[in-house]
């Protein structure tokens, strides 16, 4: 295990039952820490902070967990919106903060996000996806197809790449994957949303968003949160291992997303945008 | 399928990919929708409403959901606190005022909740476990035993009780367990947390808070938020199918609760607080 995969996890001293005797053994199991963010903009000629979020996450990767998570709340949009994020306190920090470049446009974002979550919005399904659906950025993820067989071996590739899941039973993984069917780049974590953001994160920060000809799987189910996720970087298709709730289908068909779902044994069930899927 | 299962789950019409043909299923998933929590308060002589949260969840016990996160919040103790729960717009609603009793002090929890999450704590893992310790309900859940045996069977009592999961692969469920080890009551969502919280506001609406001689048996992983709502509600022991993250075992030594993992065939690991679990 190297240095990487050894923040993933901790090890702790344990009692098992089993059989009706019991036993002390040393169990790994998935790191879980919270994470501050914050954010630093220009209004005027003032530089101001805030707090974006505390979540709960595996340590590592936090740059682009942070990345990301602004790309999903629809702060910044590309790369040249951060000019930095930085780390307080000392390594390992659980606090990082990212300053974004002066044409960001912190107070019309925040305004949206109240309208969208608000007071008196009378909050129901259709309403929130109507006012998510009007923000999206508008990318051209039409063209993209993608053969089933390619598809049907992501679950077999994942679980090749994925370390630190056989340790412990807890953390889920998310791969950005391109049209060959390869695995370009991946990320684990005890949240789904934040294996995500990870992702979403680094290909911000690595100048790949729109991601208009990629698929991200995920080793988990998909929500409602999780396809407006993808539609904020532009992904055309989404594919689980495991099931998708009703609203992520519901969100997905009105974004003209793919959204597969329980991807595994050579199986798999196309929940929305069937076209970009070539199957014989 | 009955009334209350109907609203767990919806039906969609999908493409399902296997050996290279395709057919046309229909396929039942788990219900997500989201909810908006807000509080009705008193300020000296006037009654305040805020927005407390928005919860994507699965729809149904609405009421016992708000009730268990303002419980896990450090909002309300008992079920003296919460006068009314009152359900905006027609049904199904999607959004629940919770007025408060007169005494429930709302300012000195947004403080202590603000200077928990603040900006300036330098949040990290012990800090916010520190925090988290000096507030919680001094109960007394020393007394507690329960047979191993007795948690061996539950993963097979929840299976029989659990209709939703088997359609959907998508539904978590948590349940209350006596010190019998008879499920007393459950309840499925589509979040853990919220399987959690509705288990937890059941028990505080009807007059049951603190839970000293409960297990509280969750069908998913455990985190640091779970222990915490565990220990808000003066639960002893949570047990899990899958596993714990670090910062579940770390809270659980330091609140001195029991945390089992893998409790699922015929096997368990106690993570803390073993003196509460008698094995031959």
């Amino acid at each position: 295990m190297g240095k990487d995969a050894d923040s993933l996890v901790r090890r702790f001293d344990v009692k098992r039952i089993s059989g009706g005797g019991s036993t002390r053994i040393i169990d790994t199991v998935a790191a879980e820490e919270p994470l501050s963010i914050r954010i630093a903009y220009w209004l005027k000629d003032s530089q101001q902070t805030e707090s974006l979020a505390v979540t709960m996450r595996t340590p590592g990767h936090d740059d682009e967990l942070a990345a990301g998570l602004l790309l999903s709340e629809g702060i910044v949009l590309k790369r040249e919106d951060i000019q930095e994020i930085h780390h307080l306190g000392t390594e390992p920090s659980n606090e990082v903060i990212v300053s974004l470049a002066p044409d960001v446009d912190v107070d019309t974002w925040r305004l949206s996000r109240n309208s969208f979550l608000g007071a008196s919005c009378g909050v129901c399904g259709k309403r929130s996806r109507e006012a998510l659906a009007s923000e999206l950025p508008e990318y051209d993820i039409d063209e993209f197809e993608i053969s089933a067989d390619l598809v049907e071996r992501l679950p077999e590739a994942l679980s090749a790449w994925q370390s630190g899941f056989a340790q412990t039973g807890g953390l889920h993984a998310a791969a950005l994957v391109n049209a060959q069917g390869e695995i370009e780049k991946a990320f684990e974590d005890i949240g789904r949303h934040n294996a995500m953001d990870k992702v979403l994160g680094w290909c911000l920060l690595n100048g790949r968003i729109p991601l208009s000809c990629s698929v991200v799987f995920l080793s988990s189910r998909s929500s409602f949160e999780l396809v407006q996720k993808a539609a904020m970087a532009g992904v055309p298709v989404l594919a689980t291992v495991g099931g998708p709730s009703s609203l992520a289908i519901e969100a997905a068909r009105q974004f003209g997303l793919t959204l597969l779902g329980f991807v595994r044994g050579g199986r798999m069930n196309i929940y929305s945008g069937d076209w970009r899927i070539n199957s014989n």
